[in-house]
């Protein structure tokens, strides 16, 4: 820390992400990346557009910005895009955080930290015993609500209706739907787009469309939403989002049944992966991403998470109240989750 | 606006970037852009870092600072890199900006946008009558100073000695001289990084490095400097620059001489097309940027804008008082500049 950095930010604990060791080849199965290369067509557009780079992108980035509008079908107006959902989320915290905001105590861990940087004052709701986030606990919150559907680390889902008792018990202020994991088999609340003023649903190409290296998030709201955050964004950094990752997302999206076939394939994986494990004698948090949450009585999830590193097999432990018996493990290919079980039964009968 | 917008933001005029506009094809001088493409290999990087774009990019990007490090003579430490260099100044405005900020009353637009967004005081000091910053009205000033060098969008630079002086007169806060347009002529002040630890220089790849629809910045300062603003980095998007922007910015270095001959050609078009108009009976300042600001008695600014635009050469004019009788016009290559002078000499005659 400098002697200059202003006092507000000297307490701040930024956010860790996740460990990109390069000690060694990893079974990389710690910070939810898709095991599937981007759709046919994403390198020739992002070579095409990396010869044009002595041009600005559009910071309007109306052709991509019509892509997803086609694709969810809404219009260009209802659609917002930034640098990754991250930079999303933490423009609307403070666009919307104004009186405070309202989260699960487990979620993602950016929430809390976003709120710390802006001092939006945040109040956190404990989980269920069981992980769930209870929408009873939603109602009538004086100041904005982050609900991560599927929560993360956890993996589990609301279903839109129990989000719509959310949004209709909020009226008053902005109930922002994080589905960074939707395409994995949880219910979307883009339908409710339409009728709900106060409902933001941001995404990601990070997880279901291979593109976590491009940096491209969406968000999906009615108008009024967006120019909010369009205002910050031309506030900070109008062009935000490159010329290759705006062309790669359309193509992206061109070739979206690809995608849409590899979140199967990774469905499919999960629920598999999750049977072994629960052979194994884990119990296994019900998942609706593309990740399983898991533990057993035979090993703490620190040990767990060193025993499967040293074994080569990456996972994510986080060393948090109540979750710290868990591990969080990415669902990879078939075959990479073969590495995982046999790495676990080596460590369980070692 | 929506109604949930937070009241802090509500008053707040946003930075209006450059046209782009699209319903012809212009010769395009409105937003500094390069004439030139990027370096060779370039593409290719971009393109091999397309096809693993479904793994994050390396957050700490230390290629990419190992290679300007290396280019600049300074460590990894030293150097913080951006999705683009205008995140580089809000964060900067953020995290030293805690005693107010001070900086010239015509400048990069963005200052005042940063300072209003984030609530920090700010102080505009005017130009003296000839556009020159003044290095005696920055002296023992009680918070941190933004200098543009070369400014914007006047082109006037200042000497090393001048700004190291300002160093020395402030050593309570931090001075960033922003040399985005350093590389066409001005003196950079890196060869002071070592000796101030109040100086932070941010440059960028969008201008000299033909990589603007990249969004590539950098910063170069003290370790303890650059640790702050990865604080700010890692409390709101850890991976802001994306997996091909990273490769593209290693392969532009690695072709650096392309780079800087195509500066010295740009600075050669700039003093033909200076004199070209000086010969036009046109005041221009002297510029050390790949920009000419320039007027003349016998047409506004406004208008001049105006009837280039309908002959299809677009320029930039600022509507604000002091400079609205100028344009800024990008030095392009020299046929854009002869287009130029061929409207506006047609215009004159008109």
């Amino acid at each position: 820390m400098s002697r200059f950095l202003s006092e507000r930010l000297q307490p701040l604990e930024a956010y860790t992400p996740g460990e990109q060791p390069r000690d060694m080849q990893y079974v990389k199965l710690n910070t939810n990346e898709s095991p599937y290369p981007p759709a046919p067509g994403v390198i020739e557009a992002a070579a095409e557009q990396a010869g044009l780079l002595q041009l600005y992108c559009d910071p309007a980035a109306a052709a991509l910005r019509d892509a997803l509008a086609g694709r969810y079908g809404v219009g260009r107006e209802n659609v917002y895009v930034a640098n990754g959902s991250d930079d999303i989320l933490y423009f609307a915290f403070m666009a919307f955080g104004g009186d405070g905001a309202f989260f699960p105590d487990i979620t993602y861990g950016f929430y809390k930290v976003f709120c710390e940087l802006l001092g939006v004052r945040y109040t956190q709701i404990p989980l269920k015993g069981d992980f769930s986030v209870d929408p009873a606990d939603y109602m009538n919150l004086p100041g904005m609500i982050a609900i991560a559907n599927p929560n993360a680390p956890t993996g589990l889902a609301l279903g839109r209706d129990q989000i719509e008792g959310v949004l209709r018990a909020n009226p008053g202020h902005v109930v922002l739907v994080d589905e960074a994991y939707v395409d994995f088999g949880a219910e979307s609340c883009l339908p409710l787009v339409e009728r709900y003023d106060n409902l933001l649903v941001v995404q990601t190409f990070s997880k279901s469309r291979s593109m976590a290296g491009a940096r491209l998030g969406f968000a999906i709201g009615q108008p009024a939403l967006v120019d909010d955050l369009n205002r910050v964004k031309f506030s900070t950094n109008p062009y935000d989002v490159n010329r290759m990752t705006q062309a790669a997302g359309i193509a992206a999206l061109a070739a979206d049944a690809y995608n849409m076939e590899n979140c199967r394939r990774i469905v499919e994986t999960r629920q598999a992966a999750a049977e072994r494990l629960r052979g194994l004698g884990f119990e296994v948090v019900p998942s609706s991403a593309n990740f399983l949450f898991a533990r057993s009585d035979r090993i703490g999830g620190g040990a767990l998470y060193r025993a499967l590193k040293t074994r080569g097999v990456l996972v994510r432990h986080f060393d948090a109240p109540r979750i710290s018996d868990y591990n969080r493990i990415t669902v990879g290919t078939p075959r990479q989750m073969d590495a995982l079980i046999d790495a676990v039964t080596a460590i369980l009968e070692g």
